[in-house]
């Protein structure tokens, strides 16, 4: 089905994508705060986010506050694409039309 | 998530609950039917129906038109709650609210 992504489609990177996406573009969110929002592990969290990123649509960058590593995750401009063209292409089996 | 439906989220069977729940309650579509609308194989279709059979979503029909096998697929009310209940889960993340 045109627009349906798998990657995007698995529950904990859809919920993740949706985060995402809902910042303004650019704008970044730090590990912490995301993994709060999903609800999941530090491990499981990381895994999906590497998935994402080797997709090309997430944006990682690590960094220091201090002495402490922080990690700030953004979507791309390609993710936001994606995530859109996923939210429709699911819209139109919801709706029942396709 | 509350309501989140692992089981119907998969792709193949996000299609085949959204087609059958467009039906008006208690009706039925037949294989042939809902195989040209989901667009899998028929091994695939019959693989997935299986998974939503035992879950006791969809209940299934077989039955003969003259001498040819017929089977018949409906929505149970149960199938129809779960449904009703993941999409809603899924309008959740999509709106970004969670």
């Amino acid at each position: 089905m045109e627009g349906f992504n798998d990657l995007i489609h698995q529950q904990v990177r859809l919920r993740i994508m949706a985060a995402l996406n809902a910042l303004p573009p650019g704008a970044e969110v730090d590990f912490t705060t995301l993994r709060s929002i999903i609800e999941v592990t530090d491990g499981n969290l990381g895994a999906h986010l590497r998935k994402l990123e080797d997709a090309g649509y997430i944006k990682v960058r690590k960094t220091f506050v201090g002495r402490r590593p922080r990690t700030y995750i953004a979507l791309t401009p390609n993710g936001r694409a994606a995530f859109e063209e996923h939210i429709a292409a699911l819209k139109t089996i919801i709706s029942g039309e396709e």
